[in-house]
């Protein structure tokens, strides 16, 4: 599932010698991760997870990814530190891609979280995002709202197989999130993706969150949007209000929402269903039938999607402003 | 790739209960074994595998299976150790599935072997086949000769749709085998899968064996023949004499082969070499397209399977007997 690329010895001992992390006891493959090739290492030395860059990963990119990862551990978050190479730098390069090596973050991601853990996630979103503030390396967020409508085009023609007047649905959709999408809010580093597989839990506390390869720059509250959606909605499509309210309230114990970045939420959190949906869509629509994949079911995002275009208020996910509290 | 079932926190930590191993610090499902599902878990006091049984798996074989590591770590033997549970047995159930844990097992498998590692893979069949002696439990090997016949009739009819003329050649093949397959060997408990992705090495000494889960009662001699079709062929399909050598020297440094089985040798490697084209024949034929498993091409097995044909005497293997020694 996540092992595109196998390692050999020879490779693999070639490219230790250039860190100072002793000599190897085991490596293998995990499955886990989408995009990239995971290995679990264990040395005489240390416990660690070797990445190979895949082809879907920009190798400019890299830097950012990497720098970010190390600029948020020194700030005493709890995720993976990339580890240094002799020559002081943290790329390499193993079977021919872009190979980086982290620290190895105790912790499994919940298949089943509660409240309890959604409030925790809120809580490490917001300290990322205090702790990022002064990351000085910048990347435009690439699947964000002006780039939903090339995405869009690429799957629109064939819209219909998927579900009938889902063309005219989006088309829609479109529209009101281009008309509407705000032009002024905080911005900052985000994580982009923080969905449950990426944020480990030693029982029921947060041991640390990974996965930094959507990470760019963007409105903090999109942040908080995408969030709502990956954390606070059931199996079954109904959207758990107390959930919502714990991931909220968790976010504002670290760092307050601003009146325009809660009075935002709603579309924030519509535009970050339809960005869900447009890569599923995209997926569903061109991943030949048989590749090693399993293939996400768009129809859960536009489920999402309806549920917060009727929306009106932040309050409605469970978002408190001072007034509400006083 | 190898995760067929996942496992939630709450099953998980409920199985945990069961066992003396402290608390979870994480699981990770990991991209090896091709029967079962398989998880890395790290706990306050281990690093163990987990690994649920699949349907493949013949639920009445698991005593067998996880009684022999049991008696083979027992004597000594680098082998996977059962957890024992609080009840003193060794098998559990976990979604669904009969699971088991066993201790991890540093070292990784091999992706380049050299003669020097076929010669250690001999050395640790051998001991494996002593340390075996005594185990109490029997289990047929479902998967020699008089299994073949079987076999080839869910194949025969579309074989020629791999290769022109494969039928008559394996009818001719088949005949052969039957005809002339030993009636009396010295037999044991058999490790019947020892290729190189179940020998584990830290640098380039063996340490361990793993994935028990072919293991049978058949003639020791059988398991040497399958160890040739394992290590001693190169990618484009030759034999490498020095491996021969090294894995047969390695093997009678620690158990010598009788006469009758160094004579029966050519045909015991041709009839592994059958055994694996028609499993593999067998899944390349009827694993549907897209099904997420890499499929093994036979057609590797069938050029095994001729070189075997030409050979007359064990020491176009390698094997060296007294005589020639002295």
């Amino acid at each position: 599932m996540a092992v595109y690329t196998d390692v050999n010895e020879e490779q693999l001992s070639a490219f230790l010698t250039e860190y100072d992390v002793g000599t190897l006891l085991s490596y293998k493959g995990i499955a886990e991760g989408v995009e990239n090739s995971n290995f679990l290492l264990r040395t005489t030395k240390a416990t660690l997870i070797l990445t190979l860059y895949e082809k879907r990963v920009n190798r400019d990119d890299l830097p950012f990814f990497i720098g970010l990862m190390d600029h948020l551990a020194a700030k005493g978050l709890n995720c993976p530190l990339p580890i240094q190479r002799r020559d002081g730098g943290h790329l390499g390069e193993l079977a021919g891609r872009p190979a980086a090596m982290v620290s190895f973050l105790d912790g499994s991601w919940l298949r089943k979280p509660r409240a309890e853990h959604c409030r925790e996630v809120g809580r490490a979103m917001a300290a990322m995002h205090v702790a990022g503030s002064d990351f000085p390396i910048r990347r435009a967020n690439a699947l964000t709202m002006p780039n939903w409508r090339p995405l869009w085009q690429s799957s629109r023609a064939r819209a219909d197989e998927v579900l009938p007047g889902l063309r005219d649905e989006i088309d829609r959709e479109l529209e009101i999130l281009e008309a509407g999408w705000p032009k002024d809010l905080p911005e900052g580093v985000i994580h982009a993706d923080l969905f449950p597989d990426n944020v480990f839990f030693i029982e029921d506390r947060l041991s640390g969150l990974i996965d930094f390869y959507f990470a760019c720059n963007d409105y903090l509250a999109y942040d908080v949007a995408i969030g709502l959606n990956a954390w606070c909605f059931e199996k079954d499509g109904s959207f758990n209000h107390t959930k919502g309210m714990a991931l909220i309230n968790g976010y504002t114990s670290v760092r307050k929402l601003e009146s325009a970045e809660a009075q935002a939420l709603p579309l924030l959190a519509r535009g970050a269903a339809l960005r869900f949906f447009l890569t599923r869509l995209h997926d569903w629509l061109t991943t030949p039938e048989g590749a090693m994949v399993v293939k996400k079911d768009p129809l859960e995002y536009l489920q999402k999607l309806r549920f917060h275009g009727q929306i009106v208020s932040s309050s409605e996910y469970g978002h408190r402003n001072e007034e509400n509290l006083s």
